[in-house]
Order: structure tokens, then sequence, then C-alpha cells
């Protein structure tokens, strides 16, 4: 009985033995089918990397060499353009767009995470974090216009026209997240392939550095308290300007990622027509709306200047904070600018190749 | 002549149509082997996932039946167990880690980053990480030390005892830097597989607030200058004993962190002897620093608080700076405890494991 009850623990021993021998070569298997899974992966991405990176500098070879050609029919070269165009279209909105060279992380991406990759390798990853970007910015839109209006409603009703140092120091924290937020996702999404102008970028350093050097402002001390936050309630109505902008440049934005993923999907090479169709007003009350907060936002740090110099403030912070706001107010001038020549310039173009497409067509009908 | 002009630069035309034609095709080819290689490969990668991710449920499973049961001789069960653990090492070690399970992103990365994927899919480039976070922490310890020591200096040879606002700011902007870079960073380890106690991810989330929130605090004000910092001065002499012990630590763990990866490439399982083996003395010396680190951040946060309650100062900040202090001394007491009470049950039972293989040996020869 005994001896039998010892058997039944050997052989039992022995099944269990048995099973942990296939676990551990099972576990050596999978260590090389992984390994072998991840070369051969890295070695397919390589090549197709180097093939789509060789075809795209062949398309802008070619597509200057075009332009440059004098002796050619003026037609022939915008329709050999065109499909060039398109052929550069298949590439950065298909799969193959993982697979583009990217811009490099930057050092801004390196001081916060590391030497990490955050570029996706698959096209519908990349869009959907644009899309998220998209929607970061639409839930802080209202944050945007909430804070500072509960702020100015509560300092005229409660606190008697002089904003305590709390809450404001509280927005202010606020925002340097926002804006290291925004700057880290903007970085992320360039590395992704997106356009995004460095500007818009370089702007969300300067809000950085502003939102930290105001948290440092002593709001409270001064004897006259009124006068020192002048520039402040400035900044706040400012706030509240910039939170409808940016809700009415997400709506637009947003509406323009739609109608590429459609016609990605459908792979229409027409976008730069539906670009713009169909917000033409929307577009016109954003560019409107844009010029009046730089120039507001220039007005505010000059005012903040103006205090410093006529001397009722003289701590640095002030001055900083003017020359921020007024450095960010010109960039963002020259920067709208330089977009709104830009479309106008391809609109003309698109038009002109338009018109031209209509003549074919009368024709060949 | 004319003709002949007009000839050859159609035949120009002709060539550079074919080569555009050309483009376009291989646009399209590209197209579709990218999604092609996208899909195998996603494919692929599914499959291999799920069968790390089972292997290694059916290696735990097996592993706690084995601690179960009560009519398997012990020696035995104790090998079966060690050769799971094994297995798991191959796993864990190997190409096929980037298939194990991850970790899921956290509030925190989404957070900052939005949803981009930050997991590696390559072992030796999620190392890359973990040795570029340890030369993160080797670079700021430097500083670490530094700063508060350049404060103390001159606040008692040029300042007078009194430090001005500015340059402590400066340094606790940099703080707030570094701590988030800190969390940015060990949150990108923990999806990356790392064994990071969660707590000194929370650690530093109190240690970014209390940044903040010192920014605020206005130390130039009261009449008192050196009674109201003597909070600042206690806390830069807790910040040099702290880079010391950064420095100790980072030494010891990159020290570990090679031998893991020498050994993981030998393909020698034995890691948790080679572990603690030659930095005995070390790691002696590094727990009494941190002990006493812990002590005098507790003794910093009560200073505060006391400060606080005598009515010296009666900032918010000066008091919740002191409650984030005792919380952080708390915490970190409490998980250096843990580990070092995980690290000698390891130990014992490897002793235990290995005397018993002396003795296999002894009777073996």
């Amino acid at each position: 009985m005994g001896d039998t009850a010892v058997d039944g623990g050997d052989a039992a021993a022995e099944v269990v033995a048995e099973e942990v021998s296939r676990l551990v070569e099972q576990a050596k298997e999978l260590q090389d089918v992984a390994a072998s899974l991840i070369s051969r992966t890295t070695r397919e991405e390589d090549s197709l990397r180097a093939r789509v990176s060789s075809l795209d500098s062949n398309i802008q070879r070619l597509s200057s060499s075009i332009r440059k050609k004098t002796n050619m029919d003026s037609n022939q070269a915008e329709k050999l353009e065109e499909d060039l165009f398109k052929a550069r279209y298949v590439l950065s909105e298909s799969d193959a767009a993982a697979f583009l060279p990217g811009k490099t992380h930057g050092r801004f991406l390196r001081m916060f995470l590391g030497p990490i990759n955050v570029r996706a390798n698959r096209r519908d990853i990349q869009l959907n974090v644009k899309e998220e970007y998209n929607s970061f910015r639409d839930r802080t839109a209202f944050l945007f216009i909430l804070f500072p209006a509960l702020l100015l409603m509560l300092s005229s009703r409660v606190w008697g026209g002089c904003l305590p140092a709390l809450p404001v120091q509280l927005y202010q924290a606020w925002l340097l997240y926002l804006y290291t937020g925004l700057a880290l996702r903007e970085n992320i999404l360039r590395v992704n392939g997106s356009d995004i102008r460095p500007w818009w970028i370089y702007h969300h350093y300067c809000a950085m550095a502003m939102a930290l050097i105001s948290l440092t402002w002593e709001i409270e001390k001064a004897p006259d308290c009124s006068q020192k936050q002048l520039g402040v309630q400035l900044f706040l109505i400012w706030a509240i300007v910039q939170g409808v902008a940016m809700l009415l440049q997400n709506r637009y934005q947003r509406q323009r990622l739609y109608t590429r993923i459609a016609l990605g999907k459908a792979r229409r090479m027409d976008i730069v027509w539906g670009e713009t169709a169909g917000v033409e007003g929307q577009l016109k009350l954003l560019y409107f709306l844009l010029f009046f907060l730089q120039i507001f936002e220039a007005y505010c740090g000059i005012q903040l200047l103006k205090t410093a110099v006529v001397g009722v403030v003289s701590e640095w912070q002030v001055v900083t904070c003017g020359i921020l706001l007024v450095i960010m107010a010109v960039g963002n001038f020259t920067n709208t600018v330089q977009t709104l020549a830009t479309k106008s310039r391809v609109k003309a173009k698109m038009k002109r190749g338009k018109s031209k497409q209509d003549l074919h067509q009368d024709k060949s009908s």
C-alpha cells in the first residue's frame, strides 16, 4: 500500500517533469522563432525603407528637372508634374508612408523621453495619433475658455478686482502642463511625418517658459494691486479669445483631416481641391480672429513692458513675459502670413490646372 | 533644323514621360509591398505574442502547482522549479521578451504623450533605453550635487546667509524638469518590461508637485529671512546627500545590468548569484546612506511643518511641502525595507539551493 502511494507519487512527478522539460524546450524554440522573426522583419523593413526612400528622391529629382526644362510643352509638363505629385501622394498616404525617411527625434523629445522611438510603423496609427492630438486640443480649448473666464468673473464679483495668487497659480501650472503636452505631442507628430511648421512648436516652448516664469511672479505683493494686475487681466482676456480661436482652428483642421482620410482611402489624389472646399467662410473668420489675436497679444506684451518702464512694477518676470509675448505675436503673424501665401499659391496653381482640365474635358467631350 | 529641335524636344519629353509613368508604377507597387509586409508582420507578431503569452502563463501555472504538491521529493521539486525559472529567464531576456504581455501605458504617459506606443519591439533597444536612463541619472546626479552646493556656498560667502529668489527658482525649475523627465522615462521603462517598483514613480510625482509648489513660494518676502529660509537650507543639504546616494545607486544598478546582459548573452541562467556578488560592501554603504537620507528627509518635512505651526511662516506652500516630504520619506523607507526583504529571501533560497547542489556534487564526485 505504502509502495503504491510512492509509486503513484513517482508517476505524477514524472508527468510533471515531462511537462517541465516540454516547457523548457518550448521556451528555447520561441527564443529562436522570435530572433529569426525580428531579424527577418528588420531586414525586410530596411530594404523597403531603402526602396521607398530612393523612389521618393527620384520623384523629387524628376519633378524639379521637369520644372527646369524649357523646351517642353507646358501643358504636358504640368500633366507630368501632376502625375508625380500623385505618385508622391500614394507614398505619403498609404502604408508606405511608415517607410519614408522620417524627421529625427530632436533635442526636446530626447531631453524628456530619452532614446525611445516614437515613430509609429503603421499609417493608421499615425493618423490615430493626429486624431487624438486634435481631440486633446478640443478638450483643452474648452478649459482654455473656462479657466480665465471663471477667474475674471470671480475677480470682479467676489475678490473686488484683485486676484488672489493661488487660483492664478493653479491656472498657470495647468498652462505649463498644457504647453508641455502640446510640445511633446507636436514633436511626436513631426517624427511621424506631419508637416507642422516648426514655429508652432517653438511657440509652445515660449509659452512653456512664460507659464513657468509667471508661476514665480508674486502678484499680491504690491500695494496697488489693480495697477500691478493689469497685465494679468489683459492676459486672461486674451486667453479667452485664444480659446475661441483654438476651437475654430480645431474644427477646420479636423474637417481637413477627415477629407484627407476619406480621399486617401478612396485613393483619389485631388486632395488639394477638397482641402479648403466648404470651409471657406469659416477659414476667413479664422484668419480674421488669428490676426486680431496676434495684435492683442503684442498689445498685452507692450502693456507689460510699459508698466516695467514706468516703474510701477520692476520685477524681471514682467519684463521677460512682455518680451516673450511680443516675440510670440510677431512669430505667429509671420507664420500665418506665410501659410496664407502658400495656400493661395497652391490654389492659384490648382485653379489654373483645373481650368486646363475643364478645357481638356470640353475638348474630349 | 526647327523641326529637328522640336523632334529632339519631343523625344526628350517622351523619355521623361516614360520615366514618370515608371515612377508612378513603382509607387503603386511599393504601396502594395508595404501593405502586405505590414499585414504579414502584424499577423506573425500577433501569433508569436499569443504563443509567448500562453507559454508564460503555463510556466507560472506549473510552477505554482509544483509548490503546492506535497507528495513530491523536495529535491526534485526544487530542481523542476529551477528549470522553470530558467525557461522564464530565456523568455524574458531573449528576443522573445518583446512579445511578452506588457504593462499598459498608464495615465501619466497618456496625459503627456497621447496614444503613441513607446514599447520597443526589440530586446536590445529595450536594454539601450535602460542604459540611457542610467546615464541620464548619472549626468543629473552630478548637477544634483553641484547646484545646491553652489547655492549654499554663495549664500554664506556672498549673500550673507540670505538666498535671493531667482537662483533658487532656477534650481527649482531644473528640479521640475528633472523629475518630469525621470517620471516619463520610468513609465517608459515599465512599459518595456522593467520591474521598477511603482512607488519610485509615485515618488517622482510627489517630487514634481513639490518643485512646482516651491516655485510659487516667495522666500524673500518675510522680514526675518534666515528663519524663513531654514527649510530651504535644510532641503539644499538634503539634496547634496541625495546626489551622492544617486551616484552610488547608479553604479550599483549599472553593474547589475552589465552582469545581466553578460550572463544573458552567455545564456547562463544563474543571474541571482551573480547579481549581488562583488558589490556587497557597496550595497551596505548604499543602504546605510538611503536610510540616513530618509530620516533626514522626514526631519526636513517636520521642520517645515514646525515653522508653519509656530507661525513664523504661514504660507500654504510650507505646509504642503512639509507634508509631501514626510510622505516621501515614509514611502521610501517602506519600499527600501521591502526590497531588502525580497533580496534576502531570494538569497536564502539560492543559498539553500546552492548547498544542496554542492551536496549533490559531493555525492556524485
